[in-house]
């Protein structure tokens, strides 16, 4: 994988803002900035998926563009959208 | 475009789910019966755009692949998930 | 309702916007402009769902307020979180 | 807060979750299992917040309802529903 270093970083900062979380609940800090901080949490969770996909992105195409069968091509582009459509909500 | 028919027929059935939705705001229909209308044309428009993306797809990737650039091929991937994670949304 | 007249001239603008999608898939328009255009529908649907919202909102927190039953309180937020949660996407 | 001792405890449990993220970039896993997990983190991150949502809907509600003044009754709900379209996507 590409950015391995970098995404293993990303996820041990997620890991930080979770326990960040964790502290604010038990302290009972005001509802909205709880979210706000959920929120965060989320879209940096969204990076790393994105970051993958970019991974699988390329190797999909790849082997996609190989293939000699147009119908298994066609097919491996549905799975991919089926997956992206899925986790990029 | 793969389906250009079977789109143009989903786009005119999603007209007619918007003047549905007209109706029943003016008939002033009970608030979660509108909301789940609206949220069925919304899925309506997602899948549209979503078979829109397959032909945009496969297009991309063949470009990209066909390129002897490898640098050019990583931006279009890039570029081609910052267009499907806006819109996967 | 309030806005009554005012959602029911974003719904016929809406209805105006789907009728442009056709017109760009017939055409046969660059796909990522397309897509621009239905996710400018979707926002626009969203804006009307939370205007219908925003009247149910009110109209739930007085009942459940009104209630003596607490519980029945408490199962009405429940409820209108559902909603809320399964349209605001 | 109500439940605090669950929102605390789910907490932990996403805390763990995101150290499984973090082996399975490690170990290379395949990425659509990867993204699979990722998308289990954001649910649970998703229920976490509803939770804190429906103790701040019902404090609102509560003071909205009280409040004399019907402006700021009517701020209030737009300021919840700002909230929660927000961070209920």
């Amino acid at each position: 994988m590409d950015d391995k270093e970098a995404v293993l970083n990303r996820l041990k900062r997620i890991e930080g803002q979770v326990r960040g979380l964790h502290r604010m609940v038990d302290e009972e800090r005001y509802c909205p900035d709880i979210l706000v901080q959920i929120s965060s949490v989320q879209e940096a969770l969204r990076a790393v998926g994105r970051k993958l996909m970019h991974n699988h992105l390329r190797h999909c195409a790849t082997t996609a563009i190989r293939s000699e069968d147009s119908h298994a091509a066609e097919a491996m582009y549905e799975e991919l959208l089926e997956l992206i459509y899925k986790h990029a909500r």
